[in-house]
């Protein structure tokens, strides 16, 4: 039957530019192209062919199944797509590198987001960009949205606002709230630098770090190589290597100065580079050349700002032993693909209540396990494309969660 | 790739009952197997198979489109799903005839509403059922989730908060919003009553009608038949005849009175049918077939409660010359699915800023036409399977939005 109807989005297709709407950007741009209509859709999973198919599907069968999870509310997981969906929030305030661009231009991303969920995890997400940027109104939206999914995707939403705002969400709620600019940036890391590390013959305890970067992915990244038992690491924002004497630290960067640079440096970044072990940059600023010459011999240098990385692939690889970036056109890209669609399809299979730190450290190990044998200086992470990464990184996920006493079947 | 993970859904069918979990109430229940892990999915509708692909649906070229809607925020409409994807929106608070069994049971009767959409409509539909009631939070939770919709359905919330609600939506955004237990309901009924009342060579002028019920279906097909130009309409409530006189109505009664019952009728439903021409049940009640045998020669009995007509369609039968029923086993069914799929569609073919009575009237009127020169006394309504449907009232619906100035291309 829907063959026969109009479809809005086609219509669209038709439409714009002939009536005095948007210009036809996608006759000169393939991106544009396609992203016309948007790139998702929603469909039925069960048929609606005649009005058998309608009372059991809808009235007067349906009335059935809601006085079911009405008496026995954790039914709801079994009998509706809660437990296969998750939603992808955002308000639009740290947009790519774009910043804050509001939550109709987020829209796109979201989507993307979306369908990488569906095609690499097998989890349904919908795009969910807010019109409020208040700590306290994102809070309670998404705790009155909880209902329907199985599990909230925090996206681009600017720092340090994305802290609070997962910290208060992951105690409102009992399904899993992850912000995958921290947590899917620090999984993949991680991951990386563990395979780097076993390449050298090095354990993660030898090695000294630097992060550039002290927003949510380098915030995340420094919690995660400290929970893994890194040597030592420090962060460095703007204003240089964030430590505990500073008069300027917000109360993330102060927690921060608490746990990491046990060195106790002060001074720039390129100051802190100075005989360490890895750069790892989540910045989007650029380092020079000397700084880099002047790190540890066999070092690691994970320059992941997007599209022009902190140091040139071609430069690092004159000092450095492993190089990663976050581009797909380079050896070892570091991209959060590789973690979020199977950490979701892990928690939504045992309907865990929350992601945990141990939950994400299995996540970083099962990433690095599919590197296997064939690790290389210029394999040291998977391809997103590889087929093994969601189902070893799902199975590491739903393990942990029981585990960790979180899975609740 | 998705061949290969495990899908949590899936997994969810094969351990329930297994580990403590709830029974398999599936395995002796069709419609609780059919509703075994939803009754819908999301799909993407671009591929993303190599890097390539995913450079172009996802980072580096999204930003360009981010970008994009960022300076021309119209544009959204255009590159995103926006366009064609409402939220169905509930507090669980009247779902169905259950009443308020809380948004988590309110779930597989959303998910339904979601995949009639699809199934009618071409129109994707995310259900969206909320952990509030209070009025003013459920509005601004609405108002912060806009940004991702192109309409808002509101569905199964109480009368009379779902009159203020749906008002004060309007009211903040520029995207349709309706309720669909109000005006769904009442379109199907005003085109099953033009259709009735051609039969029997009168106009919607010469009659008098009797709705039970002054819950959202019966406010709105009072305000709809009097728009129609219905002769005169009374609406009873349980207490009888809503009229000026009494000292006991709300707001939306009071406002009833004043422009229903130009009889002047009181007392009670079966007093008021005495004579009348046209019987509305949306009740749930019983009308005794005495007051049914009252009515004016060649009446029409619309007796719309499920599963139980306030009249037998027997009995309504001895004394009326058109009979309708919400029941699909029955001749006449008066069903939203009629109207709703080609209300949004053809809403959002022309984004339309809002639904207008007009386009209300014009959906009416396209749904009495498909019935065309096969018009009897058992079809003055067509099947929500017959094809024509959808079409008719999405491009009635189109037509009448720009007539009325509130359509943007």
């Amino acid at each position: 039957m829907a063959a026969e109807i109009v479809n809005p989005r086609s219509e669209s297709a038709d439409r714009t530019g002939q009536e005095g709407g948007a210009e036809p950007l996608d006759s000169f741009d393939p991106v544009f192209a396609l992203h016309r209509g948007g790139k998702m859709a929603v469909q039925a999973t069960v048929p609606v062919r005649d009005k058998d198919d309608l009372s059991l599907a809808y009235t007067p069968g349906v009335a059935r199944v809601c006085t079911a999870i009405a008496e026995r509310p954790e039914l709801v997981n079994d009998y509706t797509w809660k437990s296969s969906v998750v939603a992808v929030v955002t308000d639009g305030t740290a947009v790519l590198g774009l910043g804050d661009i509001g939550p109709e231009a987020s829209l796109p991303v979201m989507e993307g987001k979306a369908i990488l969920f569906k095609q690499f995890g097998g989890v349904d997400a919908v795009p969910i960009a807010l019109a409020c940027t208040d700590v306290d109104e994102i809070i309670e939206t998404v705790v009155r949205l909880a209902p329907s999914f199985g599990g909230v995707n925090l996206e681009d939403i600017s720092a340090p606002r994305c802290f609070e705002i997962e910290r208060r969400l992951q105690d409102a709620l009992d399904i899993p709230v992850f912000h995958d600019d921290q947590h899917g940036t620090a999984i993949v890391t991680l991951a990386a630098l563990r395979n780097a590390a076993r390449l050298s013959g090095r354990g993660i305890g030898e090695l000294r770090a630097v992060i550039s970067g002290a927003g949510a992915a380098g915030v995340a990244i420094a919690k995660m190589l400290v929970e893994a038992g890194i040597g030592d690491v420090a962060v460095a924002d703007r204003k240089g290597i964030v430590s505990a004497d500073r008069e300027d630290l917000t109360d993330v960067k102060r927690e921060l100065a608490g746990f990491t640079n046990k060195a106790g440096l002060s001074g720039s970044l390129e100051q802190a580079l100075a005989g360490a072990d890895v750069f790892i940059g989540v910045s989007g600023g650029t380092v020079a050349e000397e700084a880099v010459a002047s790190m540890a011999k066999g070092a690691f240098v994970f320059a992941m700002a997007n599209p022009t990385p902190e140091v040139h692939p071609d430069v690092a690889h004159k000092y450095a032993a492993v190089v990663a970036t976050g581009r797909s056109d380079f050896p070892n890209q570091i991209n959060n693909v590789l973690a979020f669609p199977g950490i979701f399809a892990g928690a939504l299979q045992v309907r865990a209540s929350r992601i945990t730190e141990g939950m994400k450290i299995a996540a970083a190990e099962a990433l690095a396990g599919v590197v296997g044998e064939d690790l290389a200086a210029d394999y040291v992470i998977p391809s997103p494309f590889d087929e093994r990464v969601a189902p070893a990184v799902t199975a590491a996920v739903a393990a942990a969660a029981r585990a960790e006493g979180v899975a609740r079947r």
